[in-house]
């Protein structure tokens, strides 16, 4: 790999060297959105579709199957599969959090009604199914339907949990599997699967996917406490504003004298926020040293990833994985 | 059939002659409705599960399967899957519908959240794709993915057709189709799929199941316009204040003078209405007869339905099933 290729970031090199499967998928979605008598189904998809994501789950789906050999053509039923449910889970959370905006544009809840982000992510999901059985695999099949549960169940406790002090290290895991890390395994996994990689193979790239997702959501998070956050098109202190307890508020939440812990009662607890509160909140994640132990986690959580990997064959695609784990916490070291 | 037998209804002789199917069928819900760290899970589908509704799908399924012989256990994972699908769209179709009463209690919606019933239901999606996949059948799983897709898109065409007077007999046969006979229709044909009877049998399931279903919910629009709206927990001219689309509005309007016409076209398009257009939008149906021309297609359809059993094997479940057929529409004959 010369240095012009390392100047340039891993997503963008996966997507050159995915290039043509990419294109594959892209097709296969335009022709699965598209319904005869419900043209809001097109509209509402292709607004989020074509909005100019970053396709890092169905790329995950394709490097995972050409890196194991595999010569087509179910992966790219498989990333478009991905792609399919990480797009309903995007329609039902937007208006869950009754979100206004993503990736800088106005989310489809705003633009149509939360009526049709909720049925068009139905289709979306019913269609991910009906991709995913044309493969004819029963064990993606498995893998995705058990992965569609755990990330429907993280959000489930994500709302439970949120506003909730009690909320442990543990249970912000599991969220975190859930909402972000469970797609990204799932997507690695059955890409492995359906090559027909061996079993240390396939448990590697499961544990690439867990490993990756889970660090991306921490750094998310810790990025939303540090200047950097509009990098990832959020403001600064939106989940403290939303009152979602992260793993930054709960190590501090946990070093908390009994002060500390009227402050997160109030701001968190009750809601009861005014100026300087966040000031405030920063100051004593600074004071218990918390935004460093969550890099810290997310380093390691990195750091898995890239171990996971060495399982698989040596190939320019595990090289680009390998680079993405890193850049994924590049943004917080 | 002793004369005793015809004296009750015939669903309830299925539920006695499919007890001990359906008490499997209902550990299997209760089985997996469960989640070890989201309470609220359970907690939203036991609301809705437990709250007496006729099981009504999943029956269609278990019979299907018996009466072409099957010895199981997968008609009772198939017959889950269908009351889980069935359970995920009430709670999505009352957060679109916005509505605050089903079966005559509050719905999650409003004794939860709005949140809650997408999450949860997304939850049972999923978990009604993990049952399905365990009875290694492809087949089914083409089939009830495809009726989720027809499902969903039927609940958005029946969104954007709302308040839409051009829409079409032929439009309202495919919004009934989705979000009523689909469901019926998948729920009868795996049945015999799942029992692995010749395919006169699976076609003849699903065409009972399809004419079933649509004969269904064509009563249940007629009996919105007529006196016995109340059989159906539902209050006379519901669809007319929500502004619907139904079959006896579909062709009053399509038999409407200029005049009529104009008042159409300011209730239902305009949503301007007042004391008397009720009774004002009766009277025209009456005119034109067209609850009338709803029932007697109804009635095709129920016929239909009893036709398509004759290419099954003779059967005290399938005379049930007749029995059934004529049962829907007997609340309209």
């Amino acid at each position: 790999m010369s240095l012009d290729d390392k100047a340039t970031k891993p997503h963008d090199r996966l997507s050159e060297a995915l290039a043509a499967d990419m294109d594959a998928v892209n097709g296969l979605i335009r022709d699965r959105m598209a319904s005869e008598h419900a043209p809001r189904i097109p509209e509402v998809t292709a607004h989020l579709v074509e909005a100019g994501g970053k396709r890092l789950r169905p790329m995950l789906t394709l490097a995972a199957a050409r890196l194991c050999g595999y010569d087509g053509p179910y992966h790219v039923h498989l990333a478009a599969t991905v792609e399919f449910i990480h797009t309903a889970t995007l329609l039902h959370d937007d208006v869950v959090d009754e979100s206004a905006q993503r990736r800088g544009r106005p989310t489809a809840n705003l633009l149509w009604d939360n009526k049709s982000s909720v049925l068009v992510g139905d289709y979306l999901f019913a269609r991910s199914f009906q991709l995913m059985t044309e493969t004819n695999n029963m064990r993606v099949l498995s893998i995705l339907s058990n992965a569609s549960a755990v990330i429907a169940e993280g959000e489930v406790l994500q709302l439970t949990a949120a506003q909730d002090l009690r909320t442990s290290e543990e249970i912000y895991l599991k969220v975190i599997r859930g909402k972000t890390a469970a797609l990204f395994s799932a997507a690695t996994e059955v890409g492995g699967v359906i090559a027909g990689a061996p079993e240390a193979q396939v448990r590697a790239l499961f544990d690439y996917g867990d490993a990756l997702g889970i660090a991306f959501q921490m750094v998310d998070d810790l990025l939303d406490y540090s200047g950097a956050a509009d990098s990832i098109g959020k403001n600064v202190g939106d989940d403290f504003r939303e009152r979602k307890l992260t793993l930054p508020v709960i190590k501090a939440v946990a070093k908390a004298d009994a002060e500390e812990r009227d402050f997160w009662r109030r701001v968190i607890e009750k809601g009861d926020q005014k100026d300087g509160d966040l000031e405030q909140a920063l100051a004593l994640m600074a004071k218990h040293g918390t935004l460093n132990a969550t890099r810290d986690e997310a380093l390691a959580w990195a750091a898995k990833a890239r171990t996971a990997l060495s399982a698989l064959p040596n190939h320019p695609l595990r090289e680009m994985l390998d680079d993405l784990a890193d850049y994924v916490v590049a943004r917080v070291r």
